[in-house]
């Protein structure tokens, strides 16, 4: 059995630890395992939005937007680059995950016309299936999608699917529910031999997992950035376009953001060269500023760092789930190899709402999937050891006592 | 000639005099006559957005979700609808200006198959003209422009434009450029006679003329929140749909935010009924709160008082224009007729944008549009009479000693 002492010492064995002290924690006790859906807030973003509200726009008001702001969806893209094996003039700050996989989905299924079936897979994130739906069918195609396996990638599953009727490939790189990583390289080698383009969703594997889109070839990827990154409640989402693809593609809202001369208020569109032609409309600032702080944050960490601490503590989480007595009722809903898990660990039961429940009663914070995940997610920059063998401390607790038998299965969540 | 005591005293009996006090104002030498680009940083905001930060999302994190930020794009779309004349559900702060446009025009050529052209003015704000262009063109039709007079609504060409091709009829309320106001009742009126559905671009009037959309029986609209309604840079735009039309209608962007039980996570997208079905993905929640502080505000001033003001404040450019020499070069580029004149003067010259530098260099701030127009913005909340009137005296001292002359020409601005 794994002992409370154990996971101490590996907390003091942690390169990553003095990064918890970078976030606002007002509650101690609190095992917060849902930074997979929400991060938490940097002490560094309350200085940062507040100096955003009182001297750019309450002091430098209209002005900002020339002195900076107009500036920050590419630099902040510049500076997320890096973290994703991208170029700096490839990534742009901007809009939200659904929205820019529609601008990319459609560019690229324009592009490859007559090509129009998207290939996915049913572990891909609810609304990207829709919004590659309605993409297809707006080109006069559909959505083809593979079976995901619940506890393992995909992979060669989608490889086998593609024919010379997908025009692209659309996946989550890492499973919203299983945390199951897709073989980035090999899907886009794959589906670039079969005359697809490929769009990776990145949400659920940037800042967590190490990736490199651009030794991987990958034409394009959105993802957002509240999650691993801890840009805040809603901050915007990035898109990648590879260089070469950049002067190629259009998008289907043209706003005056994707302008090439924006202020000189043509009549016209002309889509800006470069990234910029991804853009719509003006950017919610305040919320922006957040992104930019998370970013810098994970930059400063080291994504193989974090990558090496997140194994460690998924790791421990599944050690521990093979602890738990088999009478409890749980099963694995995640890859037992490390190297192709995300940052999360999702265990399933039949009471997996009820459970979720009571476990947040007892000051544990997991996220529950319907029908039967409890998700844990490994947020390395500030989830400790510690805080995963006390959080299946408590969920024993609870199994022990029919604790979640109290409540009533009401479904919901946030991704 | 006016006085600079005239000014005083019309500031005197001010009713909306205190609310100056309402905002962050850093500088009282500053006279900011661009509010209809960016309103100011209201005090309450600094306070909203702070406990946002550290309460809702430092301490509450994920469940803020569901105790409070998930309904707010309803809930402050709700407290937004009586300044538009539209009811509390029909109402939906969301993602940007462009983009909601997209999302109703496209949701209204669908439904309007096979009317395919979409009619709008020169003078509508050009990102509108791009976004329109782009869905029309998807939907094999194309945009039918009329002329917009430069001083004059365009209300009776634009009547006269329609016929039985065109299927939506989308303009600005207030022109960017020259603040004229469409008459939005007799227009909507002559659309539908003609068969033709009607979606307003409210950006240059909400928080500044009263606007009945029901009354109108308008159809659709979209309008920002970040200048008279001082919600923040970039805060999240809204749209309006009429309440028999919002399960008719499907936007083509299906993201999981629109989908009726987005947490049940079923992969067929289900549009929800009523408006959640024009939101797309998660929103920016720190700007969300700037956008919801900058409404309540308006609201609690009161959109007739506010009008009574601006006629008043925009009054008093036209007749300080009219005792500028004529041989400084200006032209009105406004409606002279209060009653078809929205909340900015726009005063043009071949000289426009080195006047305006020089006038920022002086401290006032305008905002210079091409080629030639000097547009001064009369945001009532907080602008003085004062504040116009030294505004002029400014630009007096500007052209008698030609200082705008050391500037060069470099185009720019922000809307």
């Amino acid at each position: 059995m794994i002992s409370r002492q154990q996971a101490i010492e590996l907390d003091e064995s942690d390169a990553l630890a003095d990064f918890r002290d970078r976030f606002v924690i007002t509650d101690p006790d609190l095992i917060y395992l849902d930074g997979n859906s929400l991060g938490r807030l940097p002490k560094a973003t309350v200085d940062r939005v507040r100096a955003t509200m009182a001297e750019e726009w309450g002091d430098g008001l209209v002005r900002s937007w020339r002195s900076g702001w107009m500036a920050e969806p590419g630099s902040v893209g510049a500076r997320l680059a890096p973290l994703i094996g991208a170029d700096p003039d490839e990534v742009l700050l901007t809009d939200q995950t659904s929205l820019n996989l529609y601008k990319l989905a459609s560019a690229a299924l324009a592009h490859q016309a007559p090509r129009s079936t998207v290939l996915t897979d049913s572990g891909n994130f609810p609304s990207d299936i829709y919004v590659l739906s309605g993409v297809a069918g707006a080109a006069g195609g559909s959505v083809r999608m593979v079976g995901a396996d619940p506890v393992a990638p995909s992979t060669s599953a989608i490889e086998a699917a593609l024919d010379d009727q997908v025009g692209l490939v659309s996946l989550s790189h890492v499973n919203f529910k299983s945390g199951a990583l897709l073989d980035m390289s090999s899907i886009t080698t794959a589906a670039h031999e079969a005359g697809a383009m490929v769009l990776w969703d990145l949400s659920h594997s940037v800042g967590a997992v190490p990736i490199d889109l651009r030794g991987s070839g990958v034409d394009l990827a959105v993802g957002c950035t509240y999650k691993y990154l801890n840009g805040g409640p809603g901050s915007p989402a990035f898109l990648y376009v590879a260089r070469h693809l950049q002067d190629t593609l259009v998008q289907p809202i043209h706003g005056w953001w994707g302008q090439e001369d924006m202020f000189g208020f043509g009549l016209e569109y002309e889509p800006a060269p470069g990234m910029d032609r991804f853009a719509t409309g003006t950017m919610p600032i305040l919320s922006l500023a957040g992104a930019g702080v998370g970013i810098d944050l994970t930059a400063e960490a080291g994504i193989d760092r974090i990558r090496s601490k997140s194994v460690a503590l998924t790791s421990l989480i599944v050690d521990l789930f093979d602890e738990l007595p088999a009478g409890y009722g749980f099963s694995l809903g995640s890859p037992r190899d490390d190297g192709v898990r995300g940052s999360h660990v999702s265990l399933r039961h039949p009471d997996g709402y009820r459970i979720t429940q009571a476990l947040i009663e007892r000051n544990v914070i997991p996220d529950f999937r319907a029908p039967d995940v409890v998700r844990l997610g490994a947020a390395a920059l500030y989830t400790r050891f510690v805080d995963v063998w006390d959080a299946f401390e408590r969920l024993r607790e609870i199994m022990e006592s029919g604790a979640h038998e109290e409540f009533t299965d009401e479904r919901s969540g946030v991704t």
